[in-house]
């Protein structure tokens, strides 16, 4: 089958092979590509729509480039499923995303075509940048590309690395993926800008017209190639009375240009390359060309699961009995019904509507919401304004994400003691998204700020409790932190009733030994206990929910100090500087002669994998914590 | 004397009296205000070139707007000292910056005409964006002013910011006060960009022509400001053939106007207040303006200590004996050495060149230092993407503006296990910038970071060993942490050796207690043993140097938990998560019972003072530790 279908990919092993074809074979390329890439995800679940959008793009920029001694950058990996099929990673891309299988994101670590960390937007400027430093340095004629999207262009660090990019002697080509999307739907001034620079009537007419009649007679030769480029773009800044951004910053800009014609995009790049300078050529794409019911939902096939290819439809697979619901839906439908109760609630959320559930409101209440595009340091700041003059604001962030707030978290919240909620959400080991995207720091980065109170729910009644209770008056910043997925609770719709700062629960008596335990990974602690129960180990063991990491329940410590001899701390958040290192300060302050047993993650990067593989391996699954338990509890322990 | 030469100031005691002058008194009293300033500053050391140039401005905006009503949200607090002079506390201006005087920022706390929190930059306008959303939501009509430097604009946050802040219904006002600096010269191409705007000559010498002459001929009433200014703006874009990248991201732009005309700047205010939505006013200024020896060397007269207000010369008491360096100064005179045997060292600085003293390789190796701006996040990315292809850069960041870059530090470099050094200045204690300058929780928040190497040097030798140490080849991401100011070692220029990664010293025998110190705070330790021995007290202290607190040395601390059963850790950092923690945590890993009492500082934010002060407070000062000392070895102790 694959031999007729695929005329071209399978003798594609690596990007030299790709430039032994012609020009104009690439169009079919393209066409294998995108339809590899279609096949795949139907069974294989990743992302699909961003990788769609780049397929020419990806053929183009390994046609023209000298990969891998050239370098692409590529702005978050999402779209790079092209890229990994035409390095030599076609025949592994049934394992990707899986346990030991090809990585979520480009990364060194895999292939040398990968040249950086491509798990958090916005970065591929400043990056790329440094690698075309290095190139000038070292006097090698590398060519550096970096690959943008214009929602990651909205993210100050690409903002920085463009600023800079005009400072430092380089070459680097900056490529502006503009497909008005991030995940969900680009936002801000820049998406303006850049929709104005495209729509400007007068220049695109003339342009178009102009490069039309050029190419019809023969004008468009190798040798002219440049000069028309430069035509173009002084013809523009004449016609649109605009001197844009980017060459306002000495970064010559080209474009913008259809990212789905490969001929085309093949010919700007060889006449581009080795002009001198930084330079930005923008392109326009849609993300999930070529596959109809992704261009239509974009959002939705973002990253769909499984489907049938032929008619495009999601399987789902139906569950037989009621399952709990996600705690992103909990936390979307609990931010409405509070909303509606307090006026002075509104909502924040840098980029991540859909994937946070805080789209619900934004239907709502759509003046009370603020999608504030790819720039979490920003949605802390601008939400710390806003509880300066009294609002109080519910700012959603993935808690990896969340690193990029680190400094407005402390500088423009918690030293002034804000009443603002910052709720983190894929907090925790994530599954297949891998090691840029755990929330494994949060508890450990959080704990030294002053001011803050932080807490994470054991499910799904908990959130909403903890939410009701962080928008009382007068609470200050008040950090809630729960994982992707479901929760434990079917029946979550339980009424909104407040919780005590700084108080946990003891969820199970028992006298042996004590499993203290914060979030939902101490639902793997109750199996545990079940089991030991169950299989009549005789170990009678008491699990508390700790709820707040900070304050820390002193009165239920001295509790278990004076009861237990033996502790055993669980978090699904690094081991150093978390629950286990707070309950150890709290026993050494006071003198306790407790055996405290820290799980967590441990001093690593957690590879991708299924969340319970992940689990698993951290020693933090219901399987590890009982074995523990009968080591610590039985006759030879002690 | 006063009486005579101040006339207004005296009287002024809030803005509101300010508002009762006629606009023409108005230079009389930028006149006092900035003879003020000279005149405390003279005495009472503080920022003085920064509030220097914005006297017009700081008078023209309380006269203009209703404050404390109306928002001004300074970016960066060292300009703010005109602001404080006018809005009541001129008579407590003296305890500027001093233990328990007025704060060395502008502070909520202190003020209800203080705002916000101003110790970093470029967090202004995302600030004031969320309190023009809550006055718009409250129905208020509150105007709300920031005012950001262009140094400032260079930060990834300020773009954040920008980008949202068309997207949002606001009448937000945005000066951007262009001084060509921040603390040291500015870079990068919004830098140029803003230069071009301004020196657009079609531009500027039509519309000084028209405004001249239409106010010669009576044309700028109050009813037709409004139009002139519209006007002026339109001219630009038709005239300088530049639609500027504000107006492209829906933000109105007005200027460029000189800053230092106070009666100028009013009427544009005024003309624009109670225009709707978001507006940015460019202005001029000069650095230092109205004192000559500060407007010639804005970077020394940023923040010069104490001078004679007649001569301009700087009062620095020469010492009797020769005094160790600072660390800065070992730091920027090894990095020299070190680049010279070293061919693939560079150096990064966000906008301290003159601050971290990375001005002496500037000057020695200007093509291999990059002051990439105001950019915490871009310069260790940037930074990242040089070590990728093969360069090895010394990346120095203030510790607490390091706080913006901890993403970058995760995802962009630790990840890939980078050949970089990071070197945290101003880690630690302060002193009198106060708590939003500590660097008080780098060591809590990188010791979770898998793949990092931190260490703190104990004197100057430690830290151009440890400087060696990180440059030798493949050393992975590799963290030097040390304060601000001098060290204690006179004869520093010891040859370059290498330090084993991973070990402390131990620095004094002892026998009763153990001391382990990590970082020059380790001196108190050294002076408390001291003072215990020449008193002949009959303790018995030793002190361990741990140097590294990742790897931490495991065999010397097997060794002293052999040894000791009392052991105080010292570090000048947050005691949660720190070495303290890290301590408890290899205590309780390896079943030692070892009394472990930690001492850092505490959960709170340290006010301004000294630095010695401060580690009084905090119970970190060499007679704290003695006093710990005996208490815990003393017959009562147990």
């Amino acid at each position: 089958m694959e031999q007729k279908e695929f005329r071209f990919l399978p003798h594609i092993q690596c990007p030299a092979d790709l430039r032994k074809l012609s020009v104009d074979q690439l169009p079919a390329v393209c066409d294998e590509l995108r339809r590899d890439i279609i096949k795949e995800l139907s069974v294989n679940p990743g992302h699909l729509a961003s990788s769609l959008g780049v397929v020419e793009l990806t053929v183009a920029l390994h046609y023209c480039y000298d990969t891998p001694f050239d370098r692409i950058v590529w702005d978050v990996g999402h779209q790079a499923y092209g890229h990994k099929i035409l390095t030599g990673r076609r025949d592994q891309f049934y394992t990707n995303r899986k346990q030991g299988g090809i990585r979520p994101f480009p990364s060194p670590e895999e292939s040398e075509y990968d040249t950086f960390s491509c798990g958090h937007a916005s970065n591929s400027i400043s990056a790329a940048l440094g690698m075309a430093v290095a190139a000038h340095l070292h006097g090698e004629d590398r060519k550096v590309v970096a690959v943008i999207g214009d929602g990651a262009m909205s993210g100050g660090l690409a903002f920085e690395g463009l600023n800079n990019a005009s400072e430092t002697p380089n070459d680097m080509l900056i490529i502006l993926n503009d497909n008005d999307m991030s995940i969900d739907n680009s936002v801000g001034g820049m998406r303006q800008y850049l929709l104005r620079i495209t729509t400007n009537p007068t220049y695109n007419s003339l342009r178009f017209k102009i490069a039309n009649k050029l190419s019809r007679i023969g004008w468009l030769s190798d040798k002219r190639k440049k000069g028309i480029l430069r035509f173009n773009n002084s013809m523009k800044s004449l016609l649109a009375r605009q001197q844009n951004i980017f060459e306002g910053m000495d970064i010559r800009y080209f474009g913008p240009a259809d990212g789905h014609d490969v001929v085309e995009l093949v010919r700007v790049l060889q006449a581009i390359k080795s002009m001198k300078g930084p330079k930005l050529l923008h392109i326009h794409t849609i993300k999930g060309k070529g596959y109809a019911p992704a261009e239509e939902d974009a959002i939705v096939w973002h990253s769909p699961g499984k489907f049938d290819e032929d008619t495009g439809q999601r399987l789902c697979s139906a569950p037989d009995c009621p399952v709990p619901p996600r705690f992103q839906d909990v936390f979307g439908e609990t931010l409405v019904e509070l909303a509606r109760q307090n006026p002075q609630i509104v909502g924040v959320t840098p980029a991540m509507p859909t994937g946070c559930s805080m789209n619900i409101m934004m239907k709502a209440m759509p003046d009370r919401c603020f999608d504030v595009g790819i720039a979490e340091g920003h949605a802390v700041t601008f939400s710390g304004g806003m509880a300066k003059d009294g609002l109080l604001p519910f700012c959603n962030i993935y808690s990896s994400f969340a690193q990029r707030a680190y400094d407005n978290i402390i500088h423009d919240v918690a030293i002034l003691r804000l009443n603002l909620v910052l709720c983190l959400d894929r907090a925790g080991l994530v599954g297949e998204d891998g090691p840029t995207h755990h929330g494994a720091f949060d508890f450990a980065y959080l704990r030294p700020i002053p001011n803050l109170t932080i807490a994470s729910p054991y499910d799904e009644t908990e959130l909403r409790r903890l939410m009701y209770t962080a928008q009382l008056p007068d609470r200050g910043p008040f950090v809630i932190r729960y994982p992707r997925g479901n929760g434990s609770v079917v029946d979550w719709r339980c009424p909104l009733t407040s919780v005590e700062v700084g108080t946990g629960r003891l969820l199970h008596e028992g006298s042996d030994i004590a499993i203290l335990s914060i979030g939902p990974i101490g639902t793997q602690a109750a199996m545990a206990i079940h089991a030991l129960e169950g299989e009549g180990s005789g170990v009678s063991v008491a699990h508390y929910d700790m709820r707040f990491l900070k304050p820390v329940d002193e009165k239920m410590l001295h509790e278990v100090a004076r009861r237990f001899t033996q502790v055993i701390t669980l978090e699904d958040g690094v081991v150093s500087g978390g629950l286990g290192s707070c309950v150890l300060e709290f026993m050494a302050d006071h003198g306790y002669d407790v055996r405290v047993h820290r799980l967590g993650l441990p001093d690593a990067f957690i590879p991708h994998a299924t969340v319970e593989q992940q689990q698993k391996a951290c020693h933090i699954d219901a399987a590890s914590i009982r074995s523990l338990v009968l080591q610590l509890t039985g006759p030879s322990a002690g």
